[in-house]
């Protein structure tokens, strides 16, 4: 048996997320699909980034055992043909048997987009969260210095979320104005479920004035959901770069 | 009776193009049927220009009668609410009652994205046309200059058009590279039927290395649309600027 990681691009418009759901679209039930369909063989691939209903990936990683003799490189043009357009592999590699994509070191990359003006633009929507409530960009940045680094995310993690501890580190996290998008960029080893985006919720409240930027001191402090802002909705975040250390 | 200016964009991937059609969805349509619902009068809109299947717009134009007095400018807030999500209003003006958008002056921007890397990317699918055959840029560019000014684009002119005259003036051609994408900017007082979509094909070709770029001058000459390369597909074709002069 070979072990090869695959590396997935999506749109996750029309799916339930990447985890196998009974009776739902996801990414992972895709990926199992066209690999069983290609390689004749029952494969269930491990993921190495669950991410939500709606979120976006252009390089998310997924690992599976094959005992195919189809070359690695030559699996994403053989296995694309299997998969629909909303999700295409861009790479894929053999690895060492007991490679497990959760269980290494990583550094995970997220970019949420706002589109901040007065209304909607439909070739953006898919991909882009719309508000024409206009945000406060430089309140914005001042606040999301206050994130970086490690810290108690607690107040920034939904109650479903069963993690042992909810301490993590932000490497990097900018915001940026590009015409009338607002892209924030998250970098991290780990995130706690609906961190990035609780993390966006309460950036925004910064931005629209209904939190001064000090506040995120006492929000993590807080170690409190209810201190922290709403959860951005789920299409304008997408999963842009995906690191092994 | 009031005339009422609109600028409309919209994601063409689910239209069958601008322009009425019993039981097919068009743009023209759902915003007849918006605007009938929300004003409570008969509303046929006039299109400055009806967009194939298929093609996005950033600010197409119509202009309508109606007897409301809803100030023009409050129309965009009260009619997106009616639309569906992928035709969203931008703009409304009260304009003078014999304004035509089709009869005046204009110059109409159209911007295509051709997607040129090895694997397709989900989240760019659906307004970039990909293709993985490597193009050439700078050969693009040459190519594009001998269609800059006025000529007679017959060769660049499907067959289905009925255009009096298949002279035009190309203001502006532009091919640009940025990152993974090809960008061609056209502009023009008007184009001919498919036009910008064959020259486009054309392009492509000499990207290719199918034709040189010095060949441009021929299939002008040739006044005769199999000298020309294929039309492009619609996906990657916006209407990105329409100016009235």
């Amino acid at each position: 048996m070979r072990r090869i990681k695959l590396v997935v691009a999506y749109d996750g418009t029309a799916y339930q997320g990447w985890q196998v759901q009974p009776g739902a679209p996801t990414i992972e039930g895709e990926l199992n699909k066209a690999l069983t369909n290609l390689l004749k063989e029952d494969i269930k691939v491990i993921g190495a980034s669950r991410t939500d209903s709606g979120v976006h990936a252009l390089c998310n990683v997924a690992v599976f055992d094959t005992s195919t003799r189809i070359p690695a490189e030559k699996i994403p043009y053989a296995l694309n043909r299997y998969l629909p357009e909303d999700i295409k592999i861009q790479n894929s590699l053999e690895v060492a048997a007991d490679f497990h994509p959760r269980r290494c070191n990583s550094r995970k990359t997220y970019e949420y987009r706002i589109l901040n003006r007065e209304f909607s633009l439909p070739t953006k929507r898919l991909y882009a969260h719309f508000t024409y409530v206009p945000l406060d960009v430089e309140k914005m940045k001042q606040a999301a210095l206050f994130l970086l680094g490690e810290h108690d995310f607690k107040s920034f993690c939904s109650v479903a979320s069963m993690a042992e501890t909810t301490v993590r580190t932000v490497y990097q996290l900018t915001v940026e104005k590009l015409e009338d998008e607002i892209v924030i960029r998250i970098s991290g080893s780990g995130f706690l479920y609906n961190m990035v985006r609780i993390i966006v919720g309460t950036l925004m409240e910064v931005g629209r004035g209904n939190l001064i930027p000090e506040q995120m001191a006492e929000i993590l402090e807080a170690k409190d959901r209810q201190a922290a802002g709403p959860t951005a909705p789920a299409n304008g975040l997408t999963l842009v770069k995906y690191e092994f250390l």
